[in-house]
């Protein structure tokens, strides 16, 4: 009976070196993250990967909580004029949107569209909710998913229709604007560096790369194994400017009216690709462990000799009741071979092999999938022991994608030096922060500026494309 | 200062007998719950109602867990084609879909529909996923929003967009998925009646009532205080209905291509106005602790007077920690009084007041928002104290509906009595089961069948329509 199963194991990832983005596609697949739908675009996150958004939605919701701020749900249907309120945001936006023109067997008057962002229905209600300063901050944030009629898609990189939070708060003064700006980036960096294990830089968006209707837009960027840039996460200071457009007034403690000061920040089902791209090797998925939805998988070895199910029973009690998310891999209808390779295929940071040997030697065989190296540990101080593991795993994760990051960061002064260094990594050089010199590396090289840094320590004083004084240190890269 | 925020405050509650309508509507909109979104038929859930939304996700999602479902997400886009292919189920909900007939520049050569409800799209799914007895059951589960184009509207009872979970399972045999349809039935029960304090009957939907394209509709049924019924949650048997429309087959034990069997069951955002409808009162809502946000407020009396914030900071603190909802209400822009009524409006099932006589006391006084009486509670045994009360509370506001609904059914035999007893509650009766009836009865009384309860205990034996010979008990209402 087994066999027959096991058949469907057969299958092939394509080596990464050989097609990265045939290896991609391979592992999100055959690791049953997702799936495509019978709609253009779409995706269908299958439990696994909706189980590792459910872990990163718990860690940023409950920061996102402890800053004070509040979900709410707005309707995913917005009218056309409200839309258009604010031009640089429609001019953005429209050539993505999907538009509903009919309702039941009506013909809508005014077309509406699929939320793409929630920018304009955010706006029409805090200028109904808000009068005083009494009444800021308002923080609010709601997961949902938004659409994009996107021309060429990829399984949670970039879909028509995505999973995401978006937070909308509205300020008093600029300065708090700003804090909250940057203080919603930092949750991100530190959800995705500390939770996720991967490395990003933090930093400003040139103009040319800003989010349609903001003054400035932060991001951070991760680098994936094949060298490009992925935007992990942005976060967005409006000032005034929607508050402009939709009449946002309140009433000052100096008894002025005053415009609110806006932000909004978003990530997505897209981090989940991130983790793919950052982690991934040839036998599939790793997961760092404070993200995976399975951090121990059990499998018993000769399940059919006596005592070896009722020590994986007892193992996985243990195990639970530590806190760890455990799965006992009990099935009788495949081999333990054929579930070693399903769960390295699947990323369990930990794998526990027991066996009638294991048993009698009093030890668990342990392998971790981060270095595919196989150990022991007794039973008798397993919960003590893979405590530990598990930090380690997850530093070793972090740890090798930053050295594999840093090694693929060029420093470079001319043009040539730039596109060489895109080619595997990204460029880090010096800009004068003309959009014409954005678009000529864009155009020479497909490397779109992705941000300014914090840390602005110069590595030179002339622009790397046209030569004037540099204004600013900057990322260049192939992005996804 | 505090005079002016204050002003807002004197608004009107309409009471409950004078217009029950006008009463759900003050009090969802007063305290803050949802507003009017501006998209016809639509709804924004504020900070208040989402986070009841989201303890009922909690209390929900862990059973639907622990009873070995799985949350993944589907797209919300779905091909007109595919909605097509059942034939009932199309006609049911053809009405009610919201179309999208362009996507960015793009005509659409197909128009898709933005679900309704997510059936045909996880038996697209399901019949690729599914080849052997192996791979059964699935039993999956997503929470999600759905459009349904409703030409009359009312927040959380009935709107184009709401908020929702959709469970989808498919089994092996008839046996496994009617005991999961009734399983899933008792889940919405036992939540529904132990968490937010509303008696439900269970039993089954009429031919007539049921979903489209289901074999068999359950559902549990809830009386609000003006006598109307409220369906909460369904859970549906479709059999394989579905599964020979869009070919889902498996390779059964015996080596033979079966269809599977389907359920689904959903529950959403209207037991919200279920809360509301079945527990509030002159002054606003009242909260059962468990689906409480917050379940204790602590408003500081005189807080300017020395030791009074300290005071009040340490119960905070020592509430927190005792694992209770607790929130400080340290305003100084408004004064206690408001504070009384905002939070009585808001439904906190407990209030602490605590001023410098009580501290001289000793004693916090504590008002219990369900009968709004007042007492004190030595500071000493606050927590060992207020874990009794909030039980206390739950069961009675349980107790109170439960004595509501028992008095406000009538057993009738007559289609007179039965006219009478629709006015002000539920009308129990005898029915041959034919739909004739129950469209008699729906033109004559505007009610109609709502479920036949699981305890057929006969109270006549014909039918209280046309006299025939009765098969089923059931209850008539006019429902929302």
């Amino acid at each position: 009976m087994p066999k027959q199963d096991e058949k469907k194991f057969v299958t092939h990832i394509t080596p990464r070196d050989e097609d990265f983005s045939q290896w991609y596609t391979d592992v999100i697949l055959q690791s049953e993250l997702v799936d495509y739908a019978p709609v253009r675009g779409c995706m269908v996150v299958r439990p696994y990967g909706y189980a590792i958004w459910e872990r990163i939605q718990q860690e940023m919701d409950s920061r996102f909580k402890a800053t004070g701020h509040e979900n709410v749900y707005m309707p995913m249907l917005i009218p056309e004029s409200l839309l258009l309120k604010e031009a640089e945001h429609v001019e953005g936006f429209a050539p993505e949107v999907a538009w509903v023109t009919q309702g039941g067997n009506e013909v809508l008057t005014e077309r509406l569209a699929i939320r793409p962002t929630s920018e304009t229905i955010f706006c029409a209600m805090y200028s109904k909710w808000v009068s005083s300063w009494r009444d800021l901050p308002m923080k609010y944030n709601q997961w949902c998913s938004v659409i994009r009629w996107e021309k060429s898609t990829r399984p949670f990189l970039r879909t028509s229709e995505f999973l995401w939070q978006e937070g909308h708060t509205i300020h008093e003064t600029a300065e708090e604007a700003q804090q909250e700006t940057l203080q919603m980036l930092d949750i991100y960096r530190e959800v995705t560096e500390d939770v996720l294990g991967i490395p990003v830089f933090c930093g400003r968006k040139s103009d040319k790369e800003k989010f349609a209707g903001a003054r400035a837009t932060y991001s951070m960027e991760a680098m994936m194994q094949d060298g490009k840039a992925l935007q992990a996460g942005t976060s967005h200071n409006f000032g005034t400017n929607f508050a402009e457009a939709f009449n946002i007034q309140y009433l000052s403690r100096e008894g002025k009216l005053e415009y609110v000061h806006e932000t909004s920040w978003g990530a997505s089902t897209r981090l989940i690709g991130a983790i793919v791209m950052s982690h991934g090797d040839e036998r599939g998925l790793r997961l760092p462990p404070r993200v995976a939805p399975i951090q121990i998988v059990i499998v018993p070895v000769a399940a059919h000799k006596g005592g070896v199910m009722e020590k994986c029973d007892e193992v996985f009690a243990q195990l639970k009741t530590a806190g760890f998310r455990v799965k006992l891999d009990d099935r009788d209808t495949v081999s333990p071979g054929f579930k070693f390779n399903d769960w390295e295929l699947k990323g369990v940071p930990v794998r526990l092999e027991i066996g009638p040997r294991d048993i009698e030697n009093g030890v668990a065989t342990v392998f971790r999938r981060d270095t595919c190296e196989k150990t022991t540990m007794a039973f008798t101080s397993l919960v003590a022991d893979l405590a530990p593991l598990m930090e380690d795993i997850q530093k070793g994760l972090f740890t090798q994608a930053e050295t594999f990051r840093d090694s693929h960061i060029t420093e470079v002064t001319t043009m040539e030096e730039l596109g060489k260094a895109v080619e595997t990594g990204f460029a880090k050089a010096m800009w004068c922060s003309d959009p014409a010199c954005e678009l000529e590396i864009k155009e020479r090289f497909s490397a779109t500026s992705r941000n300014m840094p914090f840390d602005q320590t110069p590595i030179g004083d002339t622009c790397v494309c046209c030569g004037k004084k540099a204004q600013h240190l900057i990322y260049f890269a192939k992005a996804y």
